[in-house]
């Protein structure tokens, strides 16, 4: 069973010691008791039904999708508790809380319960797009309903053929009046058919007659899954997925049978729109590898402090086994790297907030990708942790490694992230946002960091050259390893001005910090010069 | 679905090239035959079953457990071909076949079906106990049916407190004039019970009356599921794990009642027997996770080569993702270290044969270890080639990712491994039998692994001095990255040996080997580096 707790005086600190948040309406005291109300709901109501989720699933009768025993309930004291509402404009019915508050908020529904906590992240992603997309009268329509969590939203993009290459969408869109008939099957739609809310808007890309072949010929579409008139429209749910995990998110295979939809903004502007809803979900994926690797974290030292196993070594004492060091090593490279991950992510949360457009764009493929691989990796080790136990499914270690395994997955895969760090993001304008972006990081950094963003700006230029020769196949094989010593580098720097704030502080929170920094500086951090090193040599072979 | 070939090519280059394997006779044509005829059942008869074993399990009724359908058949080809003879005495037999020969077949075994395999791999430590320790009588009863396969032996060590910490073991056995009565119960007892062969022999770790406490308490005995009389024993499957992975492998909890024992032995020498069987099954499990590597980098590269997605940056031609550097960069992670891990279990398996017990000592926590985490990471990586179509369970890269999950835990986990390694095998003997054996890796590494030799000695002789000062904590906080470091340049060593012999050879095989050592080399064994650091840093905490 799970037994996971919103690290709360984790989030604080970070937020307004090492982050800097200030806002006048919400004080320390005022975010403490925000995300205390939260806590409570992810605690008492989410994290009972995480195990209940995985073990019944969600399940498809005809083309009806139930959610499992309890499910209903939570989503309706979710919505009712306003919590849907969190991070929307105000003028639509939300709370106009910033991404600050929203970012932590999220890990809770996160941590407790991934597969609940999907619902909500589709939605958002649905929201953002008609907010800064659609027509007034689609907002007015949609908006309202969709911010309160009474109805609820979802990204329709991925086909049998067309996975992360949107260019061979197939589902047609053809006109009919004011609207668009949408014909076509879509693969893996995460709550693309549920029993939590009245209604589902559907996000649609399809292809209008005529459209050019390739990203450039897809548009966004509005399927509602009930008509205003009340009826219900041609889109069904056909099939669902069995997984490795999230059992208890619905992934639908959805079937468009001549369903009307309307179109979102410009024809042939769907690419563009759909980065709207994906760049939003990407930074939620990354922050639930956060989520997800604290639960993972929390549980194994649970279960680590309570298992009596093997002596001490120097005592000859019986202890229990986070009296190992072995086990504290293990410990220690969840905790470090999921405060390294928290911090990247966070800092997307802020930079969001202050609309610091160039930040977002580099955080967001760090924070997608690492804090995803590292999800993977932190809850294998929690697995190791409980031993033989782990390997049992009674025990609950083994849950988290399972619905971990998507995240790297979703949204874009961590090689695509890559891409677009190196692309999009380095390339584009010479390395010009990435360099001023690491020498902030020197600046958090320190000393400490010193040489490692010397060894970043120095693969920065190895990659910077590469692309100025027009030797693609050589950016693309450095991008992986670059993504990954960059962000170690960066999550290290976050956490050496951490230990900055920390200083002098005897109090058992500051001391533990410390050292948790301290292993990461010695553990974890060295390890990105050997992915910096990799992505230097850049080796691509053609064969295999 | 599976489609695993055993890689005899890999194999037998290995073997006959890399390590020179000599012996009169078996020259490589001979070997080349021997694996052709065990690939041919590993293929047509083991792979087939891997995922209805897995969708199936092991199911258990009152006391019986039945094993997956179409395994009773699978395991009497295999028994009927001999196959479970392969590596033992003639004079019992036996095939007699060295173990440079046993171990490629037993991969086979585990590469097309790790949960088929387990029941051989307890089988065997249940033989070499009673080879090594048993009295010619029971050497006589047991052996030739354990090694035809008519019977399976299991290993009986784990209870309920007692996983690693082997002195809590509280079963009993109460004299009973020449025998025996064993009471108590084991759990995580693989192939405890099941409808493979006509009876079992349970190896059994339990205290005689007035036995000191702790593991120099703890005798072992021999308790067959059917006595020699036709009469049914007193201990049965009371349970099943359900379990992340390995489903078709019955993980049982054994109730003995009284059941009838015969001490194998010496009272009070159980746990020195049963690293007999546990050293073995160490280097098995080492071997299983090369195999299940094997098996997953296969299953990802079969669908990377014929899933077309995306398009190459440069040419702008749609290709299959193999195309895609990062793909190639997955793929190659995996293949280069499983390559590794293969080199390292083929050269202990030589050093089995060569009874070079120095070698064999420090080889088997760095097989045990390295290849099973690496197991864990490469069916990751398989599941992650497969994207989205990775996380269903229908494509059965995930099956790997779970069953590989059990590795780094069973027989040892990874971090008694590195203890071992630490205390046994380095802090004993003050150091000499690991500094010879680098030495011997400096020499086959040559210059590329030079520094890496260095720091390897500069890091145990830190350990060195920490055991010196008694500093036991210092010396169990370097055990697990002192471990990971060590092995990635043993394994390194090895590939830049292979190197050597593929010289000047322009055939597609050493065209494609030389490009996989070369990117371990720049993309893999920098990482020992950063192992080293942390190991000679060593820092632990004593809080959390």
């Amino acid at each position: 069973m799970s037994n996971y707790h919103p690290p709360i005086d984790d989030m604080q600190f970070l937020l307004h010691d090492v982050l800097g948040f200030k806002n006048e309406d919400l004080d320390r005291d005022t975010c403490e008791a925000i995300f205390g109300e939260a806590a409570k709901l992810a605690s008492e109501v989410l994290v009972p039904l995480n195990a209940i989720g995985d073990h019944n699933g969600a399940q498809l009768n005809g083309d009806v999708v139930s959610t499992a025993p309890g499910w209903q309930d939570a989503y309706a004291q979710y919505r009712d508790g306003g919590w849907n509402a969190v991070p929307f404009t105000e003028e639509y019915g939300g709370q106009g809380l910033p991404y600050a508050l929203a970012f932590p908020i999220q890990e809770m529904w996160q941590g407790a319960n991934m597969s609940f906590g999907l619902c909500p992240l589709l939605n958002h992603g649905a929201v953002e797009a008609i907010h800064h997309h659609g027509s007034d009268e689609q907002k007015d329509e949609y908006l309202p309903k969709l911010i309160s969590g009474e109805w609820t939203g979802t990204m329709n993009l991925t086909e049998a053929g067309a996975g992360s290459d949107l260019g061979l969408v197939r589902t047609k869109a053809e006109a009919d009046g004011n609207a668009y008939k949408i014909t076509g099957q879509k693969i893996f739609i995460t709550y693309g058919e549920h029993d939590l809310a009245e209604n589902i808007i559907h996000l649609v890309l399809a292809r209008l007659p005529g459209a050019p072949e390739d990203v450039k010929g897809i548009s966004l579409f509005i399927v509602p899954k009930i008509l205003s008139n009340g009826t219900r429209n041609a889109v069904k749910c056909i099939g669902l997925e069995d997984k490795l995990g999230i059992h208890a998110s619905p992934t639908c295979t959805m079937d468009f049978d001549g369903a009307t939809g309307y179109l979102v903004g410009e024809a042939h502007q769907g690419l563009k729109y759909m980065f709207t809803m994906m760049n939003n979900a990407r930074l939620s994926v990354g922050l639930q590898g956060v989520a997800i690797a604290e639960a993972s974290y929390q549980h194994a030292l649970a279960y680590a402090r309570e298992r009596t196993q093997g002596k001490d070594y120097a005592s000859g004492q019986r202890v229990t086994i986070d009296g190992h060091p072995d086990v504290r090593r293990m410990l220690l490279t969840m905790k470090s790297q999921i405060e390294a991950g928290r911090a990247l992510t966070y800092a997307a949360a802020l930079a969001l907030d202050a609309k610091d457009a160039a930040k977002v764009e580099i955080l967001t493929p760090l924070v997608k990708s690492w804090c995803t691989d590292m999800a993977v990796e932190v809850a294998s080790l929690g697995v190791q942790v409980h031993g033989g136990m782990g390997f049992v499914e009674e025990t609950g270690a083994a849950q988290y490694f399972r619905d971990a395994r998507i995240l790297p997955i979703y949204e874009g895969t961590n090689g695509i992230q890559a891409l677009d760090l190196a692309f999009r993001k380095t390339l584009r304008d010479g390395g010009q946002a990435v360099k001023a972006f690491i020498e902030n990081l020197r600046n958090d950094g320190g000393e400490a960091l010193g040489e490692y963003c010397d060894a970043l700006i120095e693969t920065t230029n190895v990659l910077l050259e590469a692309g100025g020769q027009k030797d693609l196949d050589k950016v693309e094989a450095m991008a992986g390893p670059y993504l990954r010593g960059f962000a170690l580098i960066a999550g290290g720097a976050l956490l050496q001005k951490s230990l900055s704030m920390l200083e002098g502080r005897p109090d058992e929170f500051s001391v533990e910090k410390r050292r948790t920094i301290e292993f990461f500086m010695a553990n974890i951090l060295p390890h990105a010069k050997a992915y910096l090193q990799a992505a230097r040599h850049g080796c691509s072979f053609t064969t295999l």
